[in-house]
């Protein structure tokens, strides 16, 4: 009697590919209802307060057609972890957007196993969403909790401040110009750096170790330097960085010069964490660094807005100031329409 | 400096579209930050619970391209506000995620002029949120509040529960068969009915109303039957309704009996709500209805599953039981994939 008995209907896709079969309150105990309902229902708890993020993947735009759907699954995920990190939230539950042309079970069974997985990695469980027929768009709500007054915001650098960065920038980009033909690299060193294109790392244990002493963050999604000057623009301060202390990984360093300042300043996708924090910081980070096997690199420091002009200074090799046309270009960060 | 200093990025478009100027947390008192950083920041009240609904919106599947784009704006958010209205939850805000091919001004003044319209009407402000290019698609997330241990669930039908629809079911689907040409419609007819398909009323204030009374609700978006089997499956009961009890606007009365049972009973795009509630909150229901000027109307009661089976029985005007086939035919709910 129930009118969408058609196996590949909308509820029975949902049911068949995305419930998991895990008990959701035992996932997050913070989730009281997941999927099913009008609504999906979570409980904060006292003193805290809830982060939101959405994050929309479309085909040919950020994700090409054959592209592997589990890979596809978990980062279509993992970036907006990625900015629940940046904040210090720790992951509550996330809700799934999905436009597909047609039912290809092959193709869903692959996404749904790349998507669960992180959701059980980082307890962070699929609590409703929607489906419909349309061209293959992916669109994820991710939320989180945070005690009072402990979100990190873009807002709070102080001059004097260092500016920090996560692992190693600019290898999603240089994996996407090997993808492109723009680069050579050998097999060995793009299958060595492909992971940080196709399965970025959400840094939330960092996010979380980094409550009560980073001063600013975001997460590096467009290009480290032009996602600093957000942090600059609504801190109303400038920075001063060193080109050359910005993590590189050893293929990266392989590359020209000219390719490894452009990919690690301004390559797009590294879901790195680029956070400020006070001087006498320095040591708890280096701790922290320690503890979760992650390398925090110090790139430079706030200084004074001039003119209430959010500027970058960027320092090269022999530590005299770049030129604003060589700065300007190292800041094209990736955007979606602006190219 | 900046690099998208191009009047048509990313970031100037949201910008300049979707910031609303009234002050955040003038709107609504919840949100500790909105539109600017990697999330945005809800406060929960103490004892309060979240609930969260997202809905995917696509070109060509819910909407035509000639759709008036502020009309557009208004629905996008208007079905995820009914989504909270049926849980009976408080809107505190939302993010929106929108693909489209290329940025077109006027489409986008218009587009959220709508939606920040019923954004301001509902007191739920736009807190986040994605552009990108691609295909024009919407999806929105919203986010509301409900007392713990008060959310209107699909599961809590009763046997014996009496079952209730609010406003008139029908005409929705009627305007879309007049924009179809499936029947024929008076110009002045047209334009009565048209709002119920282009400008959804959500019905927050009788969810909030219903708090407490009904025993479980779900909002109309399928099909008034073909929904109710949801409440019917996760009550575990099943249902009795007099299809002549079924609302129907005047105009909808002046179609032949077949078009009105069939448009009444599996129409989508309604957004009523459908409840059940005890039969001694009768008089309570009746005297909400007069509050908020809503016309509530019983359809039909809570009867026990036979063997476990969630059926619904259907009575004529002859009060004569429906043939399974008939019956069927009037539960062919709307799904995007099965059709």
């Amino acid at each position: 009697m129930h009118p969408n008995s058609n196996p590949l209907g909308e509820f029975d896709l949902i049911k068949r590919f995305f419930k998991t079969e895990i008990d959701l309150s035992a996932t997050n105990p913070a989730v009281n209802l997941g999927i099913g309902d009008d609504c999906a229902l979570i409980k904060p708890s006292p003193g805290e307060e809830i982060a939101i993020t959405s994050d929309m993947l479309v085909e040919g735009r950020h994700f090409f057609a054959d592209a592997s759907p589990e890979q596809l699954g978990r980062k279509a995920l993992a970036v907006n972890l990625s900015d629940l990190a940046a904040m210090g939230a720790k992951p509550l539950g996330f809700t799934l957007a999905i436009a597909m042309p047609a039912v290809n079970t092959e193709w869903l069974e692959a996404f749904s196993k790349g998507l669960l997985a992180i959701a059980k990695e980082f307890a962070c469980p699929l609590i409703g969403g929607d489906t419909t027929a349309g061209p293959l768009t992916l669109s994820i709500t991710a939320i989180g909790s945070i005690p009072m007054q402990a979100a990190i915001r873009r807002s709070g650098a102080q001059i004097g401040d260092d500016i920090w960065v996560s692992g190693a920038v600019g290898d999603a980009r240089l994996a996407l110009a090997a993808l492109r033909h723009e680069v050579d690299l050998s097999k060995e060193d793009y299958q060595l750096i492909a992971p940080r294109l196709h399965q970025p790392t959400p840094r939330i244990r960092l996010g979380l170790a980094l409550r009560g002493i980073a001063s600013a963050a975001l997460d590096v999604s467009d290009g480290l330097l032009g996602d600093l000057m957000h942090i600059l623009k609504q801190s109303k301060v400038a920075a001063e960085i060193n080109l050359t202390h910005i993590p590189k990984s050893p293929t990266l360093q392989k590359q020209n010069l000219e390719i490894q300042h452009q990919f690690a300043a301004s390559g797009g996708d590294d879901y790195e964490l680029c956070f400020t924090a006070p001087h006498n910081q320095r040591a708890a980070i280096l701790e922290i660094s320690k503890q979760l096997h992650i390398p925090l690199t110090q790139i430079g420091h706030i200084i004074p807005a001039k003119d209430q002009h959010s500027s970058l200074f960027l320092k090269g090799s022999d530590g005299r100031l770049l030129a604003s046309s060589e700065t300007s270009k190292l800041l094209q960060s990736f955007d979606h329409f602006a190219k």
